[in-house]
């Protein structure tokens, strides 16, 4: 069976033309602000613009914009009333209508200074409406209408308030080690037991193997070897299920994973070797079985049912992807706020160097700008990156609220181009410049080939490990910081394709189990990688896009990269400056570089990296 | 039977939910400049942006933009080459890419000069480019790929030659007449036989009933007397149709319709009573019988083989709706651009006052900024306005080319509101608003509650007087000049609803076979109109959007405009500064206004109209 068919869901709903068409219907009805500032992440004393998009028959007469700059909620008639203009007035075909933006600018802030902002207007029938607002009978009016999930709509838009954004005006910028940074994903149940014990056989994918931080520990020297500088660990707070993405407590750590003394004991071994410990943090959502949850569940008087959206109580409350056990949370109540972030300065006070955040796109950008904010305080150069399984234009509403953001978008190139082959050469490289142009360096965008919720690469490839190291020599010659999802390093796979997301979290491999061949590409393409990493954020250069042979030469800093992501071999002349200069790196070694007359020959499925004398 | 459910389609393939996503994946695909200029009507010194949209997948890596201004061709490696700069790049949710958006700034130029230009773009793969380009590889991977008509996109699209663009510096406006008109479509063959002739009863309506020049002459009394200000004429030119839209010749009248004389004598007994002539001029195509196209289909070598674009020689040929009988023209290969321009300005010559332009969007921008600098030079009052059943994104690029262009987006929404009830009044009104901004003052754009191609609007209605009415007194309040088609203002309908257009074409009735009172309410409306036509251009502002009534409000000038746009009376208070002024005008005689309390009683479907004390 080959695996090149299989269907890949990374965006969800908006895996399919029909969920982006929907997508785009929604953008055009109502009043949307998006949380995305001009500029980005504003600096002392730029004026900052806010702006609005208003739908299709909005009728929207004034608009009006409150703000405070004394941390106070925004209201009607304080200071800090400013009138919103209509910037813009254009037609859309597809919603055949004219659509309008709005804004206005907030004046230039001191440092430190936390902007609170609502924005509400007034139709032309004197009603008032709250932003953001999607008007679902617009929506009912629709010939596709009956495509739209309006229970769900009705559920996230139900009441008209105003929502509260935020923004931090400040200096904060991202700590050069993560810009630096080679990640290395680690699933704590499944990466490795305490020695002198073994993996357990639960019989199911998502029971419990039984990795530990003991086991992180016991394999610090091993990832030394790698080369990685960081690991980010997905959840160790006690839960009650193998993921650990639905907590009952942020203060400790699972006692099947060990103990806090466990827990400072990796942080201290770890920074000994110049590792960094990122934890995975989640804040949409906590398991039911949550103390606060189930305080509110069993007393509505209790101070914690406002965390918790109750639509029929005690039976039906929102919860992430419907699923009952995990209640999502109001992430801007102060009282989960600060629950949020004190834990969150606990693990950094602890020793933690930062966090990767879950499902961040489910919390508001207000919530992650105080989070950041907050956790900057505890350690300076901590950093935050969201996991936003969004489109680009949401993703860099991120800016300023935290350091960086998962890749998701450069996933699915990786995977069109090296997996699916639904990408040619061209639209790959494309994509590519487009892709960096737009996010500029206003966010980190690790990158990475799969993790714990699809197929793996190596899987997806049906094991062919030619393309598992092509694929990898690009993500490691791109701008941003390269994640490794554990084991894909010697060659783990999966046993069946992803149904439940467990399949692509089998316990990892040790020992002669593991594929040395394939580690020591790994090691030779993180060394290289670490060397010089400024070197990876210059300009890339394409040089060879040849879509009949598949192959894509692109330079880099002082480095050419060629890969030849066909079945065929091939030949292909370096251009200056890289001839004559030496070659640095292969994924076969069949490769054979004749710097003279700078001809490369890459077997099929291969790659190469040659540096020029500098 | 009621026609409430009618299918209009007055926007062709726009018309449908499925025709609106096509259009907008087009746009997302290839090179496209729409010809619209920044400013729109670029005035002598002032600088021309030029913009370039680039689509899915382009992989863009230069473009430049060649222009002349001494009347030469645009090429590459002459003076006047301009690098354009990648200014926007957008994500787009809907077909799921990044957008991109070039531009180029033309210098300022003498008022008189025309600039003409091109653009070209280098791809990554060192392909050449010519604008416009449609990527039909990428429509052809879409997941609604089946829904494309490719033959035809092939057809539009088959030569990637760089397109030439041009337009005129001047100082051209449009003439004031224009704006204060009231006009008159004449069908000509269905008006009025010659005085002491009947028409012919030709037992089908696509035969000739007998129109004539004369006949029209022998009512330019009843015209004056409905008070209107111009007439535009369906085509007089010899044709084998009854519409004439398909000429043989534009040199001279249709035998049966006239003679020269007689359209010398309509001039003068028009201009006479200051009644304007507005021809119908037809560019796109015109009939097989044409000399030149059977010299062209006779000869293969004969200077007007140019002229059309033979697929076939000679079975196949581009025509209009792929009507064999009407083949379409080369509009800018210079014989063609020279014979069209030279009959339009012997018909000027001959008192002609202006033109309204046939499927104008069929014809180049460059031809109709040509043909209105010619035409200006022998008549610098005449006036131009093209029939463009486009999106108002594109109607608005012909801003500077013509002086108006017939609202077909206006058409829409009247018809929305006042016979489908698709459109409640907040729409209807916010859509006006949206509307007349998007436009400003760049183009004329002549309202009308029905033509020639479509159901007449007293059929739509069931013969519904009142609500004709109601429509009329909208219409006639709205800023730009108002177009009754021949026969509204009497009552004249249908037989039966549109299939072939020819059912809203029923010859014109006089005498007893006329409404006297809706002809009296018609001739009261112009008579307002004309009264002081600027008050209708000021701004619109709306005093009451009753949504549960269907009652609509707005003020212009010193008027107040009531609508009750319903089946059941209602009493509404009027505002002030009207209060006390008092009513001019009613739909019913059944109105009541209370001018002390300002109170107006207004029955089913009816309007009115009061001023305010001055």
């Amino acid at each position: 069976m080959t695996h090149s068919t299989l269907s890949e869901f990374i965006f969800g709903d908006l895996s399919t033309a029909q969920g982006r068409l929907r997508q785009a219907r929604m953008a055009r009805v109502g009043v949307f602000h998006d949380s995305t500032l001009t500029p980005l992440d504003p600096q002392a004393h730029e004026p900052i613009q806010i702006t609005v998009r208003v739908g299709a028959d909005m009728a929207v007469k004034t608009m009006t914009l409150y703000y405070t700059t004394d941390r106070s909620l925004p209201q009607p008639g304080v200071d800090g009333e400013l009138p919103m203009q209509r910037i813009q007035l254009e037609w859309d075909t597809l919603q055949w209508c004219y659509l309008e933006q709005w804004a206005a600018i907030i004046p230039g802030q001191e440092s430190g200074v936390l902007v609170r902002y609502a924005i509400a207007a007034t139709t032309t029938t004197d009603a008032v409406i709250g932003c953001p607002y999607v008007d679902l009978t617009a929506l009912k009016q629709l010939s596709d209408a009956e495509d739209f999930n309006f229970e769900a709509l009705e559920k996230k838009f139900r009441d008209n308030q105003p929502q509260v954004y935020e923004f931090y005006v400040d200096q904060q910028t991202i700590p050069d080690w993560l810009r630096d940074a080679v990640i290395y994903q680690i699933f704590v149940d499944r990466f490795a037991p305490t020695p002198g014990k073994d993996f357990k056989s639960p019989g199911d994918r998502s029971g419990i193997y039984g990795g530990t931080l003991n086991g992180i520990i016991s394999k610090l020297d091993y990832l030394v070897e790698l080369g990685v500088s960081c690991l980010w660990l997905t959840p160790i707070f006690p839960s009650p299920s193998h993921h650990g993405y639905d907590p009952t407590d942020y203060g400790t750590v699972e006692p099947r994973m060990g103990t806090m003394e466990d827990w400072q004991r990796l942080v201290r071994e770890a920074h000994q070797r110049g590792i960094r410990l990122v934890l995975d943090y989640v804040v949409n959502h906590f398991s039911n079985e949550h103390p606060a949850f189930q305080a509110a569940l069993h007393d509505r008087q209790h101070s914690t049912y406002d965390w918790f959206r109750f639509r029929n109580y005690p039976d039906q409350y929102d919860c992430f992807f419907d699923v009952p056990h995990q209640p999502e949370l109001n992430a801007d109540h102060p009282d989960v706020r600060d629950y949020f972030i004190s834990h969150g300065c606990q693990w950094l006070e602890q020793g933690g160097d930062g966090f990767r955040l879950d499902y961040a796109h489910g919390v508001s950008h207000a919530f992650w700008s105080r989070f950041r904010q907050a956790t900057r305080q505890v350690r300076a150069d901590s950093v935050t990156f969201g996991e936003i399984t969004q489109p680009p234009s949401v993703v860099r509403s991120y800016a300023g609220r935290m350091d960086g953001c998962l890749d998701f978008k450069l996933l699915e190139l990786l995977r069109g181009f090296f997996v699916f082959e639904s990408l040619t050469v061209r639209q790959f490289d494309q994509a590519l410049t487009q892709h960096y142009a737009y996010f500029g360096s206003s966010l980190v965008l690790p990158s990475f080939l799969d993790n714990h919720d699809m197929n793996r690469f190596l899987w997806a490839v049906d094991g062919d490990k030619r393309r598992l190291k092509l694929a990898a020599l690009c993500q490691f010659t791109l701008p941003h910081p390269p994640i490794i999802y554990y084991g894909t390093e010697v060659g783990l796979s999966q046993l069946e394709t992803v149904g439940r997301l467990e399949e692509s979290r089998l316990p990892m491999v040790w020992g002669e189990d593991q594929d040395h061949s394939l580690l020591t590409f790994y090691q030779q393409l993180i060394a290289l990688r670490r060397q010089q990493p400024d070197q990876w954020r210059q300009r890339r250069q394409s040089w060879l896009i040849d879509d009949a042979h598949r192959v894509y030469g692109y330079g880099c800093g002082d480095y050419a990269i060629a890969l030849n992501n066909q079945d065929q071999a091939i030949t292909l002349s370096l251009p200056a400056p890289w001839q004559q200069g030496p070659l640095v790196l292969t994924t076969e070694s069949t490769t054979v570089w004749q710097a003279q007359t700078a001809e490369l020959s890459l077997a099929p499925f291969s790659g190469a990296i040659c540096r020029r004398w500098t």
